[in-house]
This record gives C-alpha cells, sequence and structure tokens, in this order.
C-alpha cells in the first residue's frame, strides 16, 4: 500500500513529486511521459528564474530534478480509472493495478482537433498539433497555424524560422494572445495573419497539400504542407468517474487542491485552476503535496 | 494613473511583474528589495527546474528575469498605506504616494522575534535573523539557532560549515522540519538538537556571550557568540487597512487570489495561502496578475 500515486508528469506532477519525496512519501509517479505540454511548448519567458528556455530544456530540468529523488516512475503508462473503496484508492492502467492511500491527479491537457474534414486521415501525414516536435520537418514549405492564442501564436513564431511560409488561420477577429507575441507576429515578413476565418476542410493526396478556409462565407484553398492545428486544449480526465469536474472536463478543486472526495487531489492543467501556466501548475503540484502529507497525517495512515 | 502597482518583489511580486510586463500593463513595483525571503535563503532543492541552487542565486535570477522588462522599480521604499477612493487605490510610501487602477500586495513575511530579554540590546552584536546574510561573521565560533522548523534546520545546517559548534534550540519534543532535513541534522558531529528546550534570555557584555535556556524547569547558561533566531515569520500587512486578514494577519484571498476590496489582490506569503513556498509564491502571483488583468478588462479601464 502506497502513501501516494502523482497521475501525470507534467510541472504539476513533477513538483508534487519533489516535494513527496523529500517528506519521504512512499510514493509512484504514473505517466505516459515526462515532461508534459512543457516538453512540447517553444520558447518559456516566464517561467520566474529562466529569462529564457525552451520548452524541451525546461522538461529536461524537470526530468533531471526528479531523478535525483528515489521516486518509482511508471513511464508510458496510461491510466483507465481512478476508483475509491474505503480508504483505499486505487489506479488501473493498461498494465496493472496500483494501490495508495492516497492520489494526485495530475494528468493535464491534449490538444483539442479541429473536427473538420480531412483531419483524421492526414493526421502524422502533414496534420501535427506540436510546432516544436515536427516543426523542422516542414523545413522551406508553405505551412499554416490555426489559431490565435498564445500557443498559436508560439507555433507560428518558431515556424517562420523554419517554413517558406506561416499562415496563421484565426477564427475570431484579432489575435487574442500576449500583446508582446501579437506584434512580433503581425511584424513578421514571412507570416500572414488571416482573421475572422474559419478552416472548413484539410485536403491532400497521400500528404496535406492544402487547408479549404472561409471568410465573409466565401471560400478558398490555401497550398499549404503542413497545418499547426493550436485551438485550445481538453483535460485529460475521461478517466475520472464520480469526481466533480465543471462544464469544460476540468476537475473542480478548491483552494487546497481538494476535490470532492477525500484523498483524491488534483493539481495543474486538469484542474479548473483559472489559468494554465507552467509557473502556476507548479506551484499547484507543491500544494497538492502539502494537501496529501495533511491527509495521510490526519487519517494516521 | 498607472494599471497596476505591485507591493514587493519576491517570488510572488517579480511573477506578477513579469506576467503583467508581457500583458504589456503600465506597471510600477515598489518594494524593499528584490528577491524577498528567497534572497536570505540557504540551500534550495525544491524550486522546480532547478536541482539546486541557493537562496541569492535565486533571487539574482529573478533580478535578471525582471530587469528584461521596462518595469519601473522602486527600492528601498516602504510601502506605509494602501487605499481605495472610487475606482483609484492609492499608495503611500516613505517618499511619496503612487495612483493605480489596481494594486497586487505581495510584501511577504519577515522573521518573529523572540521577545526574550537582551533580545533588543543584542540585535546586530550577536543575534541575527539570518544564516544566510550573517552566517559567515561566526566562522569558527560557537553559535545557536533558535527553532525546529525547515527554516530553524536550514540556518543550522548552514552553520555547521562555519561555526566551531552549533546548538539547535527546539521548544518542541522533536523537531518538525522536514525529515530529509532532520536526518541530515541529527547525524552531523558539529550539531547538538536540544528538543523541549526553550530560551529564556540572551546575555554578554558588548556582544552576545550565551543564551539562557530552560528544560523541564531547570535553567542553564549556554556559551554561544551568535544567536540565530528562526521561530517563524509574520505577514508585512500592517499597511493594509480595511482588508480581510485572518488571525495571523495573514491577507484572506481566494483562489483568483482577490481580496475582499476589487481591485486590490495579493498572492505569496503574505497571503493566507496554505503553505509558504517558493514556487507556490511563484504561482500566485502569476495568478494575482492575470486576476489583475481581468479586472481592469472587465471595468474598461
Amino acid at each position: 500500500m502506497l502513501d501516494l500515486i502523482i497521475i501525470g508528469a507534467g510541472p504539476a506532477g513533477i513538483t508534487a513529486a519533489v516535494y513527496a519525496a523529500r517528506k519521504r512519501m512512499n510514493l509512484l509517479v504514473i505517466s505516459k511521459d515526462v515532461g508534459g505540454q512543457a516538453a512540447s511548448s517553444g520558447d518559456i519567458e516566464n517561467y520566474t528564474g529562466y529569462q529564457f528556455i525552451t520548452g524541451p530544456e525546461l522538461a529536461q530540468k524537470f526530468q533531471e530534478h526528479i531523478r535525483k529523488y528515489a521516486v518509482s516512475l511508471k513511464e508510458q503508462e496510461a491510466v483507465t480509472e481512478v476508483a475509491k473503496t474505503g480508504d483505499t484508492v486505487s489506479v488501473k492502467t493498461d498494465k496493472g493495478v496500483y494501490e495508495a492511500r492516497s492520489v494526485i491527479i495530475a494528468s493535464g491537457k491534449r490538444s483539442r482537433e479541429l473536427g473538420v474534414p480531412g483531419e483524421k486521415e492526414f493526421k502524422s501525414r502533414g496534420i501535427t498539433y506540436c510546432a516544436t516536435c515536427d516543426g523542422p520537418l516542414f523545413s522551406g514549405k508553405p505551412v499554416a497555424v490555426i489559431g490565435g492564442g498564445n500557443s498559436a501564436l508560439d507555433a507560428a513564431l518558431q515556424l517562420v524560422n523554419i517554413a517558406s511560409r506561416v499562415y496563421l488561420v484565426n477564427i475570431t477577429a484579432s489575435l487574442p494572445g500576449d500583446e508582446i507575441m501579437r506584434q512580433k507576429a503581425e511584424a513578421h515578413k514571412l507570416l500572414q495573419v488571416l482573421n475572422n476565418t474559419q478552416v472548413v476542410a484539410i485536403t491532400g493526396d497521400k500528404f496535406v497539400k492544402g487547408i479549404r478556409i472561409k471568410k465573409d462565407s466565401q471560400e478558398e484553398l490555401l497550398a499549404v504542407e503542413g497545418v499547426f492545428v493550436e485551438i485550445g486544449l481538453l483535460p485529460n480526465s475521461e478517466f475520472v468517474q464520480g469526481i466533480g469536474k465543471n462544464n469544460f472536463g476540468e476537475i473542480k478543486v478548491n483552494c487546497r487542491n481538494e476535490t470532492n472526495i477525500a484523498g483524491i487531489f488534483a493539481a495543474g492543467d486538469v484542474t479548473d485552476v483559472p489559468e494554465k501556466q507552467i509557473i502556476i501548475a507548479a506551484g499547484e503540484g507543491s500544494k497538492a503535496a502539502f494537501s496529501g502529507l495533511r491527509y495521510l497525517a490526519e487519517h494516521k495512515f
């Protein structure tokens, strides 16, 4: 019987693990990867203490940090169920079942899909959800980034250094991302912002050849070979049943990262924390670890 | 009229400033120092992304981070009053008055005093509240650290490398600090833990020569030349009137870092956030900046 299972190893999960390990909790981390969304971020300039670091570099720092402690880490394991019976929380994965007194769910978010014809067929054949990971494949080719928030801007600003031309296809009237990134994007010669524009379909043969876009009810075919979808995220919370979630599927937590079930805590982007940021997720992970510790102490486990 | 004034430049204030600057808010940071308590911390092993960094080094990283942005910073200025009239928040300091639409209070905490005879007289004559700052002055001399929590353990573990002998004088039956630090402390040859022990007075002539301690109603004089007081912290919240505080004087905030006064936010150790940690304070600072931004947008300032 473990003290604590942490699901996820992004900024929230890693920070929770570092704190729990330092408190000598008997813990297990289960995650499909280490670093979470941070690992696929481009340039990070707002993680306090690092003026500038790339996503993969920060994920590497996280990885080194957790490996300093004797924490069991089950990687590439997908959690399928979390259930509490009596004082035991059991976590089912595609490879086994683990039991603990407490659980911190820090499973983060994943990319939302466009839901247009062609998206499924051309996945990994020109359509991607990670500019950092797949950007280099499109060297010298025209690409489109779909979206207008910070993630889309970040992707577009990475791609101008790689692609021959970058279209930023944004459904709203103006880019909703940070002013500082918006200005960089709008000023760039290789980048063209298409506001009020919707993607209707992805077209191609074996690989993507273009996207059909619509503006003011007029359709047009844009010739691109890469499509980077950056239209938001969905919480990885489907495996959690009987826990309070909001309308977006995010797990509801209070200021102490407690869910509605005693002994089950949640932290980071999978929760309804008002903002999704690396530094915030890290702080929330730390708080969740303290709450887990407090729960164990109060119940004298 | 500024968009935002941030009071304090520790982990919470700096992170709030980085986020606010990136959102192009017209802001001013007022602080007596940069780095806050982090600057006087010893070894930091739980700031995610840095496996190991000293307090002054992390404070330096924070300082560099904020200087990257064109943020006005009033240093060595003490805030004496925060008051809201209509839609304007005015911040009085010992040097002037500043006005803004919103304020984030991130003024942190300061060391609690022992309140025993001799403490006032021997301040800076052997009594100190910062092992990192003043430890090197006691090279080769016997010293006492008062307290038993993580700060006291951290101070004691720094001092074993400097002093000839370190007494850890702890009022409770066992050290309440982290297991990992407790073990390090208890195993160290030069360090002696005195549990169930109270400090009654500080004695000396021009400088500290000893402390009078009491255990089981028996008093004893311990010969030390340095006394490091690490018995907890008090929130720097006296200058804030009319804002909800808890019994410890901490400013009450909700999960969005809002106080009971619209437009006045608070973050970090000065608030009732359940845990006081650098990574948590940083996350809270980021959340407060978003809340400030949201407030300004909603009020169309």
